[in-house]
């Protein structure tokens, strides 16, 4: 509680009409003192993160707070999600769920910091994102109770414009045709058209427009695991990522349209943009490809697959997650070395790779040209002994009959 | 044994350089009688066929005979391939290593037919070739011995020209630069940039080369998972295939270079080209994500990798593998309705599917607008319930000690 | 709603104090004509089930009715637990868990066919049983509301007894020693012991005591995964589940405390006695040992695992259960024989299979004794082979800094 | 090569038939100056490898040497075996199989240090362990050349016997009834029941005779998921397997007939003993069932699953081997407490656990009895949401026809 005996609440924060009603609301209604924070993954310009504060304290809030958690953000999810390859239904970066995740984290970070008495965010009772925030408040903030205003009262654009008019709020809430989630590893694009099964989101839809139609090669840089370095200049990942992005963007690569299961059980669907986070898992995976033996690749990806399952689903902070990290980790050993990557007008195509630990060197043999390791004779008792239990199987099972 | 007191051997012949020298070697060193088979899946035009099997006498063997699988092919391969999404790597359609095992198959069943002695192959020791057949060999006709010359002899390509020339087979044998093998299910390209790990396959190198340019788009209609129409034409699954491959080839869609492990232990690269398989798996995949449920694509998948592992490992005869069918096939029940593909130059995309069994309904609620089915009142004890296992783990933990 | 005007409900009725206040529950304040149902899952005597109807009808029901439904028991969930060898946490028969799902489902056909407005259970807010009934109901009969008293007024068992005495019930609550439940796929223990983690429960709390001490062996016959025969006496499964039970039971066979995590988050504990279950299960795998193949085993066993905690977890109607029993179902054409089992006081031992499916017979060779199918130079070779990867990868990475 | 212009060969020497053979056969047919080892897994006794030592300089080796590889077994083996529960097939700790691996390591780290030429063994071509040596040699001394004798002569025990006596050793080399191989982790025994698929091992064939019949209860300590003490004594884990054993083997517990896939394809069938084992994984699983999350649980076991496999089938040194155990090593960080198990004549039960990582604490509620985390209606909500996909999945398809 403060000082002035109100009891304090911290509200995620965006600028948007659902969160500018939620301050009001929670001040006049609730007789709250309100801490808004936004937490930034990539998404705001020092401009609108400026013109987001102003904002906040026009609305009344007593203290407001921007936070950039874009390095966070990199290594608590990103970074496994690379070493993963993670693109859920083989599509899609999990872009903003990897994003609200870390962003309550750290809103619940502030809630401790502040004493708060509440936790407020702004989501509806229909998408993932009430999950992922009440899930997180749940566990690292367990006493403090969470308020959802805009999910429980459940009024229409109109009456939350009014309500704000009632308090002196005259801004003009334009609606903008599509809804746009940006963060560092990619951008969501949402319309009337994603809310069909059969309708594409038009070209103009994408915020990145083709820009760049001459064909180039882009090389990338891995060290065990992690992007070092863009075109030969040596870069953290996050700059990577950034600079990725600017480079490959204007090719309006990385653009699809994700169907996937909702935490809540229904189906959605979702247009996005994502040059860079394509381009790097395609050159992880490229690279991984020539220097992980095959069960490293077959286990990788069932951990992987599930890690991102559960990162989607709002359960980051099961420790398995952890142990999948760890099991990750380890195997980017030997996962360093180069990518070259085509980019032309909406695709892109993994040329080859370069890498100290490539597995498939010549030293051995060439793959239908040379075996200097083993001979066919070898080959024969291979294929001997691997064929002996569907023999047993077939010839003992041939003289029996099944029914 | 046949009339004339020799033992009969049945080769498997595709009219090339290697197996012409096994039938000169067969007859000449091992005094054999030859029955040659040529098993189409799907790359031979009629006259190709007409050609081989005139090789194939003037070579002398006894008896030639060319049979037409690919209807086999496809209901005892591809047809599980669609079902599973199969995608080697993430990217290549299995279409060698699945045309072996048919044409194995094939080839055991001539043999059987012929109460032959031995069976021949021409694959050399350095490939996955030799164990597919080898496999379906041993198990398949256990007591027939597997005859391997050019595995065995090692010889050069100008050894194997100078002794067919000995036996008076004059043939030009060009070496191509390139070497293709095509079937109903994709062509695969090799040549000297595949031996590397860090060059592309020029663009040259594709049998299709780009020659359509006008966007459009691609109608396909599933039924239970198969494909039933092509733009609202009723099709068998094979036609379909090949009206695919007719419309969406010269888009020179569906291309890449594929690296992965072999059956024998070493990575192995190699490019290819198929446009039908690649939009039909991926429009089926679509499909089934609007129509299956959440466990059921996560399982398909577990269950489709493996299949496709073992497919391509020579291990088709598994009894495992008609048990993953059974799940794969009971899965398709509701896998039925039309999906709708852009074609572009160099690649697609999925647009959107229409399905009467679409799990996207918005009788229920729409993803992210609306919510029919529950309240934000149920999400929020969703939540509470969902986040109690690590709600208590964390709190257990918190207050004790790790060391 | 009925023809006296008021409006329906179908009350699942186990003649217990909780469903007994139900019952008064819902004529008193709730206004509501009751037709209370028993499904019997194998628990009750005809005794019982008498009493239990004589109690409903006294208690005010409209109609009671007892459904036996064991044979759909068997068909629907038993029948699949033994294909999987299902042994949650590799310990407890999901004994309660099928039964509870049954039992809704046979509720839920109640309620349509006495189209009554309501549906009511007995379940508290602390235990699994009130998901599995809300889940089943929820997907099957959506449009009828679920009435949950106990679970709502959260009433003492002394404020459950005054009431019923308010409204002339004077029967006697004894509340016994031991929550015990029981199924024809066996027995749950409940007590003040379970509810901690480290005190056992006293042998006296195994309703099955220990009566059996002569060394005896034991045959049970299956034929495609289904037990057809108990010591060379043909029976159908139901049957022998009750046969088995007789002859093992007195042995004090097929006890233990299970520990696992329920469907709401939190641990639990509690013991059984299983003598059938353990029996039919751990001789029906024996048998699978040589009869499958190694992949078929491991699949079945990835399979079934998340077949049982998808039962456990209420979720037994999401499509992927069906898939999974089509893949269990085809698992088992070759497991038909015999197994022996000795049973001893306290616990049995599998001695060993006969079947004209196993892959264990000499025709092929005896491990470590003969090898018939193969030479020492093919096992030589094919060591060679299946070390390539391995060797490849240490050696490249031998003279490779991972720094 | 040696001082004396002979070739060496490291030969891995038991003092049994087979090895001696070796010994005589390399020097008197190969020429080759003999350095024999003999790795100690825990199965022998100092006056007997003492005997085995004198046994090698007789027969005329250049150099004997006996290692005690016990400790190295638990740390790179043992450990991982119980942090994965590891039983194959749900019977049968990996004892042989893990040795096997070890000493094999250790033989190719004498191999480098002696400089040998040859590295020779005793394995027939049967069983596993000609598989074990061949990969663990042919992936650290890839250079050198593997000798198997007894493999490639297959020769019967009397012509060994003979050659022996030609050789001047008269040793009596009597056949034991039973083949047992002991070490740290547990004793296996082959006979001729175990060649069968029907009998049973006789009670006189297990080394560790009933000699215990009063029942008592067993601590042990677990920290980390590894043994640190055993009835309130502390101790490291290799004294207190041993521990483990010495007071639990008398009661003939850990006993079974293990069936199971060779690595060469075929079906073998082995008895063993190993009651520490059994009871350390036993007390560990019930341990974790405690400590961990649901997932932790899922994903150790199919982790650790594969891990068996792998060990077993000669695979140790696949590199995903060590990306597994990072992921059990970080598994285990809560896995600490203790685990009190009842001993009783051939059988064990967990009674309980005690441990301060409990996630069973009364603190957040007792399954089925008191809800403090929840309400009845979190859990009507919670299971409303779980329901969605179901019953989306049942209404979409119940008006669609399947045909």
């Amino acid at each position: 509680m403060s000082s002035n005996g109100k009891e304090k609440v911290v509200l995620a924060f965006s600028g948007g009409l659902d969160t500018s009603y939620c301050v009001k609301y929670l001040i006049h209604e609730k007789g709250l003192e309100i801490y808004s924070i936004l937490v930034n993954t990539g998404g705001f310009s020092a401009e609108e993160l400026e013109e987001i504060e102003k904002r906040a304290y026009s609305l009344g809030v007593k203290e407001h707070r921007n936070v950039d958690v874009q390095q966070k953000f990199y290594e608590d999810a990103i970074r496994f999600m690379v070493f993963g390859n993670i693109l859920k239904n083989h599509s899609y970066p999990l872009s903003v769920s990897a994003e609200r995740t870390i962003q309550a984290e750290t809103v619940a970070e502030y809630v401790k910091e502040k004493g708060a008495d509440y936790v407020a965010h702004g989501s509806t009772g229909a998408g993932n994102d009430q999950v992922r925030f009440d899930f997180i408040f749940e566990v690292l903030i367990p006493d403090v109770k969470i308020l959802t205003p805009i999910r429980d009262l459940k009024l229409s654009r109109q009456e939350e414009i009014d309500y704000l008019k009632s308090h002196g709020v005259e801004s003009s809430w334009e609606k903008s045709r599509y809804s746009i989630n940006q963060g560092l590893w990619g951008t969501s694009v949402g319309g009337v058209e994603t809310l069909t099964s059969n309708t594409d989101l038009p070209e103009s839809a994408y915020p990145t427009q083709l820009t760049e139609t001459e064909i180039s090669t882009l090389k990338i840089s891995f060290k065990k695991g992690e992007v070092c370095g863009v075109n030969d200049r040596k870069m953290d990942p996050v700059s990577a990522i950034k600079e990725i992005s600017r480079i490959a963007g204007p090719y309006a690569i990385g653009r699809d349209i994700h169907v996937g299961d909702t935490i809540i059980g229904i189906k959605g669907r979702v247009g996005f943009e994502a040059a860079a986070p394509l381009l790097i898992i395609k050159g992880h995976h490229a690279l991984e490809k020539h220097t992980l033996t095959k069960w490293q690749l077959y286990w990788k990806e069932q951990l992987a697959n599930w890690y991102g399952m559960m990162l989607h689903e709002a359960q980051y902070l099961d420790p398995v997650m952890r142990n999948i990290e760890a099991f990750l980790t380890d195997s980017q050993q030997t996962v360093t070395g180069d990518v070259f990557i085509e980019l032309r007008p909406y695709h892109f195509h993994v040329k080859g790779i370069e890498s100290p630990h490539d597995l498939m060197t010549s030293s051995f043999g060439a793959y239908g040209e040379m075996n200097k390791l083993w001979s066919g004779e070898d080959v024969r008792g291979f294929t001997r002994i691997l064929a002996n239990t569907s023999k047993i199987f077939h010839t003992v099972n041939k003289d029996v009959s099944n029914d």
